[in-house]
């Protein structure tokens, strides 16, 4: 049956990359690895305690509607709490305009599903979330990039990227982007809104880190510009618990109609005891409080890696200096290749991931994402420490 | 911007179809309608207080893990139990060819991803499940319908049509079928699997129900007679809860190896918590005790069904007497249009599922869905009552 099955397959998945990180990470398995490679947020940070309670005075209620079959948008309550954070930033939205969805990711699913032909074309940043690439390659666009600047995406190359390609959709996340840690300038955000504004595209803004900054002030969404024309993926991933899969998209009425559509078509709704159990957390505790503990830890971080790849990695090694999030960006000399340090970091028991499955077409590269949320001071400066080795001796 | 947005959405969602039960249910929304429309579990029997215990118990513990990201297959020892209960049934499958998925729904949405080209043929039950229809829907296939008999699919139709569209997949219920209540007899599975053995498809056997059987003996599955060429759909939304939406696929590698890749796509992985949940349920409490009491009260909401049918409705109204499942299927006299009668019993405030999303391409049914599921006998007796009133006045 396997020579069968094989001219059974759809030709969509043809294009489809496999998991690169999940491939190279097969090496990395030791517990003596210090692994910057991941993108898991600090699991000792877990508001464990208090979700139990949640989890408690859930299911020891006498509503056994929190385990049944839910509506496809999500619980409303949950969904007011969202457009209630939103508020605090200055922003409107609706809790009719906001779909829940299984992370973020599925976000990127459905608008894959809703808005991509084949061939249609979609502005990504280079290098871009590998975890968008993924999603809307299923689809088969074509991908026009536009390379970042320390200030966000270069905008007259998405100006002429524009002009070339007619994409449909901008996939950008200007807070803490990953796998750059950069985060677009105020005058980058309004610049963008204003390339976009009547034409006919959709900016969508994925901002799964914007809560996690430890420096500086935050700046406008896109929303905050051009309301009709962005959508916006949001998620509890990196602010509660990533398990539950809780995110959301943010979509004008006519958009948010296809998407329950194809949300429906695709797992009918999500988790509703989960949603309830985040309602719950997000009523009886100060989240904010709890992110305000996240950023402190993640910015000591983040600090222990800039003042250790100072000291120890050659001058000539490029780095970003993120103010939040969870990733930093490295750019080695151009003649030096990211998987060839990786497979010696590898042998003195420290990774990280090369910056390879973050470009659409680009297979040598000389970048390397790290990152700096789930690992203590300590282990930062001695896996920082060998890496420097490691550079030295490429 | 609304005109704009009308040019930028993607083919593939002009074809699916918009919930029609959603729609026709909006004017079912009083209390006093009862209703035989929902596909519900009876939430009296959720295992509430079993389920708390395992919470308490998961999050009670020092392992922080059961709240992070985790790998896309999904938990081993819940994939580990699930080929356990395969077992009880003679069915040999490794924990590796398990994928969990977020109810037995989103395997239908990977299975459309993998296989589906734009008009390739896909072989449905007539009448069919529309969740099926719907999900694959998104991938534009030419739907390939073969019409149900008491004894399950027709065999002889469906080797003409295998002959005539040469289909990928066939999607089958072959127990307790959505929404039909009709379980192939021994004789037509192993037709059935012998027609498909060495040609270039895959039976998809969705089985939500087979282990709600409240008469007769259990029956084989496709996997029995065609393991190679049969992909499972599993789910414990029946069985325990829906709301985790915790369903499962089974594939041979090289199917498996491509969802993984798609189920990475589409939203990383399955909530582990709630899987971690469910394996703890599973393995702290006796589940199959649990389902022979799901199964006797749905079989004794079925016999009041049947009873009152056989009391209350017309003689030329025909339906299927299930053994097992949630539903049962009548077929009004040829003249008759399930849509008028549904408008008629609404004001009569009697709720069902008029036949026409079960269909692909037929819009005047005279065909119903009744759920006996979640409604206890003297409604289910009260809303026969009336429905039948409503007949006999058409």
């Amino acid at each position: 049956m396997n020579a069968t099955a094989q001219c059974l397959f759809a030709q969509r998945m043809e294009g489809v990359p496999r998991s690169f990180i999940r491939e190279i990470l097969k090496v990395a398995v030791s517990p003596e690895v210090i692994s910057f490679a991941g993108g898991l947020p600090n699991k000792e940070l877990f508001p464990l305690e208090e979700l139990q309670e949640c989890a408690e005075f859930l299911l020891s209620g006498s509503d056994r509607n929190v385990l049944q079959y839910a509506n496809t948008e999500g619980y409303l309550p949950l969904r007011e709490k969202i457009a209630e954070r939103y508020a605090q930033k200055g922003l409107q939205v609706n809790p009719t305009n906001i779909l829940i969805t299984n992370g973020s990711q599925q976000g990127l699913d459905l608008l894959g599903k809703i808005f991509i032909n084949e061939g249609d074309s979609v502005l990504i940043e280079e290098p871009g979330y590998l975890g968008a690439i993924q999603a809307f390659s299923i689809f088969k666009p074509r991908f026009t990039t536009v390379p970042l600047t320390p200030d966000g995406i270069d905008v007259d190359l998405m100006q002429q990227a524009m002009q070339m390609d007619k994409p449909k959709l901008a996939y950008l996340i200007p807070n803490f982007q990953n796998p750059s840690g950069i985060s677009y300038t105020e005058e980058t955000r309004k610049e963008v809104a204003i390339l976009c504004e009547g034409k006919p595209i959709f900016l969508v803004e994925d901002d799964p880190y914007g809560d996690i900054r430890f420096k500086g002030q935050r700046k406008h969404s896109f929303y905050h510009y051009l309301p009709e024309q962005t959508i916006l993926l949001g998620t509890f991933s990196k602010t509660v618990v990533p398990t539950f899969r809780l995110g959301w998209i943010v979509a004008p009425d006519d958009v948010m109609e296809r998407l329950i559509i194809a949300k429906q078509a695709a797992d009918l709704h999500t988790d509703n005891f989960t949603q309830r159990l985040i309602h719950q957390y997000l009523s009886d505790y100060d989240v904010d409080n709890h992110i305000a503990r996240i950023c402190q830890r993640y910015g000591s971080q983040a600090e222990a890696m800039i003042n250790a790849i100072e000291r120890y990695f050659p001058k000539e090694v490029q780095f970003t200096r993120p103010k939040g999030g969870m990733f930093l960006w490295l750019t080695l000399p151009e003649w030096q290749n990211a998987m060839t340090l990786f497979n010696k970091a590898i042998k003195e028991n420290v990774a990280f991931v090369p910056g390879n499955p973050f470009y659409v077409n680009k297979t040598e590269v000389n970048t390397c994402r790290l990152n700096f949320s789930c690992s203590n001071e300590q282990k930062i400066e001695e896996g920082i420490r060998r890496l420097g080795k490691v550079m030295y001796s490429l």
